[in-house]
């Protein structure tokens, strides 16, 4: 699943009735923009997981929903600049591992 | 689901048959060009939702249509240069969130 | 579906079983060499269209064929130099609106 | 499948039930943070197998299951530094043909 | 389908049991290393068909099992140098039209 954030809603007026009424929202994936059904109520600004593939089809709602991105959950805490350092190996910045925490 | 512009309609005569006579169109997603399938009436130069994955066979009229991207939506409004900036973090850019405006 | 050209065909003779006799052929997406299987009966310098995903097994004549890229069609004109200065949003380039054409 | 590093557990406490309690972990695939779906119990720091596409729903738990990616095996040995070499075509680097060693 | 240099074998004592006993190899698809359900015996340094999506769980061997990425034929022949020079275009290291050749 892709670690992404939610910028803004997408309206699109003209699209396939199988799409139906579910939000759309425009995501940043890296630096690249997609659009994700919402299946959890995120609003601008959250971090969420997006599962894309077929797995995405069944998480929007059926089987037979046509989408290849779908929100699934908001992340409780995520810290960009944190995950960077981690993605470099800085283990300095690994929150899985606090002094003292319990991880 | 991807952002993609669309160039021009693609023509091939020689194709397989179970591509029927619906209408492909050559749409640029990011820097790359790739050829989609129209299932909602797109013109060049109209900004649209291509869904891939499994999900854009039915998306394109039923579960044996052989398509990876299926044109499902056509934007009502896409700013490119203000996505540009939404994506390199600039807030000043976000429409989501006008002073005043309800989002 | 992707744009790509037609190199050269491919000899495997050790490969599973499932593959049959179809035809192999080396592609170029972009600068990427792969393998997709033929349907249409190509020949190296065409233009195809390549479908992958799950809608490639369909395209390459059933559901359990196991291919993850098919020719699905050859193009009829494409000039890979007038779609780079279209990918970069030269109008000019444009063959979709000629003056005075039909598109 | 591709090769991935263990970061730290993520939690997110709003999510679609389909999900429902398995654990997920933020794993580092090149450069990029990915989710996975944890189904052999790794811990931060381990070398994994990821699978994607639609092998992930099953190997999850089930084929409804809503995954894109499943951690299915910890990778006995793995040094990235001569992979690293490996990759970049240094023979020398090749553990499977080691002087005197069975591979 | 990717085409893909065998580096070597895999080890995951620990790994889901829907995994069973197949042999698992470590492929090099350009720059970044992956891991191939092998399904044609092949060995290191061999250059081989990947192929990836749904299709790579029935060329494992059964539709239910979770690959992505599964080794389906051994290439007879493969220079990779003369391949790179193919990808930038260069004709006279096209093999598939030697002079006098029946391509």
């Amino acid at each position: 699943m892709l670690i992404c954030k939610v910028l803004k809603p997408l309206v699109s007026t003209n699209r396939i009735a199988d799409f139906q009424h579910k939000h759309l929202q425009v995501v940043l994936d890296g630096s690249t923009q997609k659009v994700a059904v919402d299946a959890v109520g995120a609003i601008p600004g959250d971090w969420v997981i997006c599962v894309g593939s077929s797995a995405a089809r069944e998480a929007a709602g059926s089987k037979s929903y046509p989408s290849d991105l779908t929100i699934v959950g908001i992340i409780d805490h995520w810290d960009p600049d944190a995950a960077k350092e981690m993605a470099a190996g800085n283990p300095a910045a690994n929150p899985a591992k606090p002094p003292g925490g319990a991880g």
